[in-house]
């Protein structure tokens, strides 16, 4: 399967065996251990507590503990999805018993940051619609890219606020409201989780895999790119799945399609979105053991997997939008900014699956 | 200043005489005056009289009459441009006296017609967000450019609403109370206009100039090409106005970027393009006088006003739904629904834009 992608000038080339998967694993239980002395060592105290004790030294923990979270994630993520793309090299029970863990603590750690990043997104789309500035210290996007801060956001609205309509005011608040107690809520959550006997029992065992890899008897001597190239092929038959050629006009109007749909799930459209993306992450992290964690950068698997990104984090915004408006009570101007935002954000959604057209064309044309 | 368009394919260039103009004015006398004809043949009864009695001879006689009614603006607006863009050849005295006259029956015959596609193009737009299908004999925007009358869907909205949810249906039903209430008010407005004295003035004149063009005494020989040309710069000039690097970009964002902007008068970055739009219609008529009526399609030309046309019915429809919303004791979901669709036209402007920008640039590139 591998041998038709051969190339003398590809260090992949050459045969990569288990050993590098288990060098691979290893580096990356050891990155994990390192993120959760990091963790423990700033207290864990996370976004939450900063948003409610803005004294500067506490912020720097929180801050630490944050970046500790995701450190965490990123590992988890890693080891989890090798042991998906390189399965039959091994241990099956253990490999079995592994993932479904490494998932429950990746998604448990990255709710708190979800919430954060979704408030940040929508409170700044509100202030576009409003033709008003950017918030002061985020004026770019890059900025946010770079994973801002939105505290100081959330503590000191009021200057920015003089900007809005009332209901564009009162949306943000709404907003701010419901998506900061689900922050706080994932918070605790994630506090307890990392706490509890489950998560000591999978730290125990990426402990093991620091140094103990349970490769099959065969693995050390068995080829990595046959499994690696099934990944790929995972992706690339996804993606032929996926509507490019609507995708590729521009204001083709298809993911506003069910913006008033009265199905209770509004967006099934978003879903082989959401699984190419996965696999494309399946995919880079392939790369990542091929080339012994130094795999060359791929511009264009880097923009299509942002493009990828940013439309997951546009449809979950847009969702939020939608759901605030269903909170009982609320006045019709409040309402109708929701649905304006709603809407603004489904556009995004249609932004980045153009974008992810235009990159994955560019990939194709190239590599021909 | 036409000299350096000179080109020896051209038929304009040929010199192109006063007395074409007058020949062009004579013609769309004629036919103003023959659709006046037809106008008071069918008794005048137009789309809200037929949306009141929906019986077959009547509906006929009111199709009859709207088409009528077109005719008679299609007269008035090519009369009024040719008076404008030739002005140096008319008697100004003449000239300055009917314009205002065209452009007010042009005026108040249109808004009928405008306010009853606004509705048209929103009812379809909440259909299409709640992924319902199209109108049975809707189906396509084809039909809708076509000028289908909304009448069937007004009067037996009952099967396609079981499809939408109740913010949605609720605001189409507060949109078609709006809209029908302002199209059968214009609907009066245009009857009084029709049998008004100042009417009958305008009529006279037109009667007058069907037989006899006041030209300037020199104007049967003057050529018309350097004031054609100077309609055709004064278009270019104000396109070179338009942000059209930002328009080329698909998603910049950039139609909805005053969506929720407390400034009442939200959009005052359509009026530029609005302002082409007027400028390009000049041009196509100082094109038909040079031509003796019979000038080739230019299908650029056309793809480029066409786009402009969507760009005004959007921002208008846009406005329409924003200016709903303002209902007093409006339901959160209808005010929900009418954010969503305000948006959505938002996106349209922007998209139609897009599409102006690709014709035009498509032209450019050609004639160079």
């Amino acid at each position: 399967m591998a041998q038709q992608h051969l190339d003398p000038t590809d260090p992949t080339a050459e045969v990569v065996t288990g050993d590098a998967l288990a060098a691979y694993l290893r580096t990356q239980a050891t990155e994990f251990l390192r993120a959760l002395r990091l963790h423990r060592e700033t207290g864990g105290a996370g976004g939450g507590a900063a948003a409610r004790d803005r004294s500067s030294a506490r912020e720097n923990g929180a801050q630490e503990s944050v970046d500790a979270a995701q450190a965490l994630r990123r590992s988890a993520r890693r080891v989890s999805g090798s042991l998906h793309t390189f399965r039959p090299l091994l241990d099956p029970d253990w490999s079995e018993e592994m993932r479904p863990e490494l998932a429950w603590l990746s998604g448990t750690l990255g709710l708190e940051h979800a919430y954060e990043a979704r408030l940040e997104r929508l409170l700044l789309a509100l202030h576009r619609l409003s033709g008003a500035t950017a918030f002061p210290g985020q004026a770019t996007s890059l900025d946010v890219a770079a994973g801002a801060s939105i505290t100081a956001v959330v503590a000191s609205p009021t200057p920015e606020r003089g900007n809005l309509t009332v209901g564009a005011a009162k949306a943000g608040a709404l907003l701010e409201r419901q998506l900061t107690l689900a922050r706080t809520r994932a918070h605790s959550t994630a506090l307890q989780a990392l706490g509890s006997s489950r998560f000591h029992a999978v730290a125990d065992k990426v402990a093991v895999l620091a140094s103990e890899v349970p490769l099959t008897l065969t693995a050390p001597t068995t080829d990595l790119r046959p499994l690696a190239a099934a990944a790929e092929e995972r992706l690339t038959a996804a993606i032929t799945g996926l509507p490019l050629v609507t995708a590729g006009l521009p204001y083709n109007a298809e993911a506003l399609v069910h913006g008033l749909s009265p199905d209770p799930s509004p967006h099934p459209q978003d879903g082989p979105w959401h699984q190419v993306r996965l696999l494309l992450r399946l995919h880079r992290y392939a790369r990542e053991v091929l080339h012994a964690g130094n795999s060359p950068v791929d511009v264009r698997l880097l923009a299509a997997g942002q493009a990828l990104n940013r439309h997951r984090d546009a449809s979950e915004a847009a969702a939020a939008a939608a759901q605030a408006a269903r909170t009982p009570r609320i006045a019709p101007a409040t309402a109708y900014a929701l649905g304006v935002l709603h809407a603004d954000q489904r556009h995004e959604v249609e932004a980045s699956r153009f974008v992810f057209q235009q990159a994955w064309q560019k990939q194709t044309v190239s590599a021909s």
